[in-house]
């Protein structure tokens, strides 16, 4: 199982704060948490060709996990409706913190996908809503961060098809923080932690439950639907 | 309540066989009924000014009919997103039959919205999946058109918020027929019926669901979301 | 449209603090605001024979709403099977509070509907997160109660057809505090606020909520199912 | 990974017919085939004391797969709690044809789960409806039986959490034939076909679906929720 962690890579390299907590970029520390879990993965950035995201590179990514903020609008239009069209097409994506308003999130959601947020070194505490999901395995009741930026409802999101986890944060506010969405044969995982300036990808239960993530959001061989003009399957007798 | 009925107006202008069915056009018939049914419903069609969809006429429609199948193409991109938008800020929407691959649709869905067609003078039996919904007001178990155009599964849409109506055709298939969707603060509903040779929008049970539908998708007052940057509600103790 | 009121009315009798905030019971504070809002409002309650729910009462009831605590057990099988079988019939149902624990709420879900809980006084704000529900019509983006007992997650129920209302509470949990589920031909609108301790059932917001969650639990004539041997509707040419 | 077949094993002793299609009963045809997909299994029937379904047995079981159809009632209530509690607190179920009217499922659904059926030799088409799926694993866009019994709608149960397969059937009818729940910490997948008179678990399709169905069952070490009376987690600054 092949798996691509797309990063902007740009707080990197402007914030030495960014720089010293993911001396690799945000991606590298991704990858290396996903490797050391046994999945064969890649990493590609917004700076170089066509994103990191040829189409060598996407055909042969069973599941692409996406972490950008500053610069959402310099994914060019041509690579954001491609990367849809591969989960479309039964790709895995998992869709980290600030990605929620990356372009390939928003075309595939419907919505504008916007939210309340806040930097102010809050605590957050993510409860587990569905104790039967593959993506909780490994984990307590809940996650406890202690410093994370705020995001409150309400997250502009269609229901999701599960909702995993929901925040709690120190200044008042709940999000849908985990919940997962199906489209075409393509399975998304939104997750929300990961503000750049805090170690919050160090943590080995959000490094767990990216891994689970990731893991659920492969495709195993599912049908591809034929779509388009049909023969009959059985006699139409009232066209006689 | 406003009712606004769109159609491109295109089969009903080359081909005698539909403008013979629906003399003053597909929005004709469904603007009819629904003036009847008691709301103030105005039409709108592609070859108008900004395809009728003004900002004054957008801003004041409570719920938006769409028909289409032609000419989805000749849609301005930015008259579909302005639809969209309207829908996330509140405006109903009912997408009928072939409308399932209008810009408008397409955009709110996030998917292909693609289908098996066929087009063999079938019967179709319409069965309500949710006898608990509105919109199944007044009519009986099933629906029964003599002749249809057949629309398959896999029908490319994201799992409905719930689905109302399957679908058997003769020719072997089965369809979700009729399904809502949330977004933003709007509602949708989809419902197949409507090939434009068949007298199908003057078969009374189907007037009656598209009236239950447009009646269940106007928004009553509910709160509008404030996103963005928010101010803390609790004291965050751990910044001090 | 017709309501009835069903409460256990044993708080009341025994604790003061209780009768003070409601000197006509929890079920005459909940009948006198839905009879303002202009529903015909009856009362039951356990002690009286069969609990107050005859053949006659449940037949003529459109929504039910049940607040219960202290007794649950007290309510005998053959009601609570009789309530289940009228919901799955088509009367709706608004499940307060505690009553999470009543016979009707878990036979309706089939789950143990248990969940965390204390009594400390603490603040409670129910977040909106479904902003197109008529539920949440007329009030805003959430409402704020200064006291309230808390219920935490993991709260065991199904996964909710629509997730209306997200708690936070001041020490710490979050909460699915208002739900709705469909069960044969019924809705039921699970709101958790209520602890007979604290005057919640005053709050004009609470009370527009419930007013609203019984306007939205009523059955509108949707069709009844027909179930059992069912003769064929086409020809079964592979019998010959 | 250790799964349970539990069967009646009635129709096998009265009906010769059923006994030459499975000689050594449908629940030793079933774990035949799961047996060779992997899973140690084993097998308990009704007359065996505790219907075979000892403490012992159900706390070793990862999976339980259930067919009856005859003697539902001759299940004891306790047997059928006990399952019930071990699905919420994780077991998986797997849930076959008529066993949609078993006391387990009723219990477990909260709704009557009655439906339409006929015999008539007839022939069903189940389409995917959801090719994300991994129940869907390695089979085609639909399964084809020559000869089933007829099961319609409206099947009074639940909307599923996933709608997985949507039944055609020659005689008119179309039916939710393969579906998922939550419960708990349980996962339940409900698979129609498999009348007692056809060779349907001999079908290589069938086979497949209910082994994909019994690996997604299974719990994968998630949460165990901790419910009841629980300390804050944070300070109730307005309890001073």
């Amino acid at each position: 199982m092949k798996v691509t962690v797309w990063n902007e890579n740009r707080h990197e390299k402007k914030n030495p704060k960014v720089s010293e907590i993911y001396p690799e970029g945000i991606h590298g520390q991704l990858a290396s948490f996903l490797e050391k879990a046994g999945f064969e993965t890649g990493t590609a950035t917004l700076d170089e060709p066509e994103h990191g995201l040829t189409d060598e590179v996407l055909n042969e990514t069973d599941v692409l996990v996406w972490w950008g903020h500053l610069a959402h609008d310099e994914v060019t239009e041509e690579i954001a409706d491609k990367v849809k069209q591969r989960v479309l097409d039964g790709m895995g994506l998992v869709v980290l913190h600030s990605a929620h308003f990356s372009k390939v999130f928003k075309k595939l959601m419907g919505t504008g996908c916007d939210l309340k947020w806040r930097e102010a070194d809050e605590k957050e505490r993510l409860w587990v809503a569905d104790p039967t999901h593959p993506i909780t395995e490994g984990i307590g009741e809940y996650i406890e961060l202690e410093k994370e930026e705020m995001y409150g409802e309400h997250f502009d999101i269609p229901a999701p098809d599960e909702l995993i986890f929901i925040s709690w944060f120190e200044g008042g506010e709940v999000f849908r923080s985990g919940a997962t969405f199906k489209r075409g044969r393509g399975k998304i995982f939104y997750f929300r932690p990961g503000h750049e300036t805090y170690p919050t990808y160090h943590n080995e239960e959000i490094q767990k439950v990216i891994t689970n993530g990731v893991k659920w959001a492969a495709n195993t061989a599912t049908p591809t639907p034929v779509r388009g003009n049909h023969q009959p399957l059985e006699n139409i007798t009232s066209k006689a």
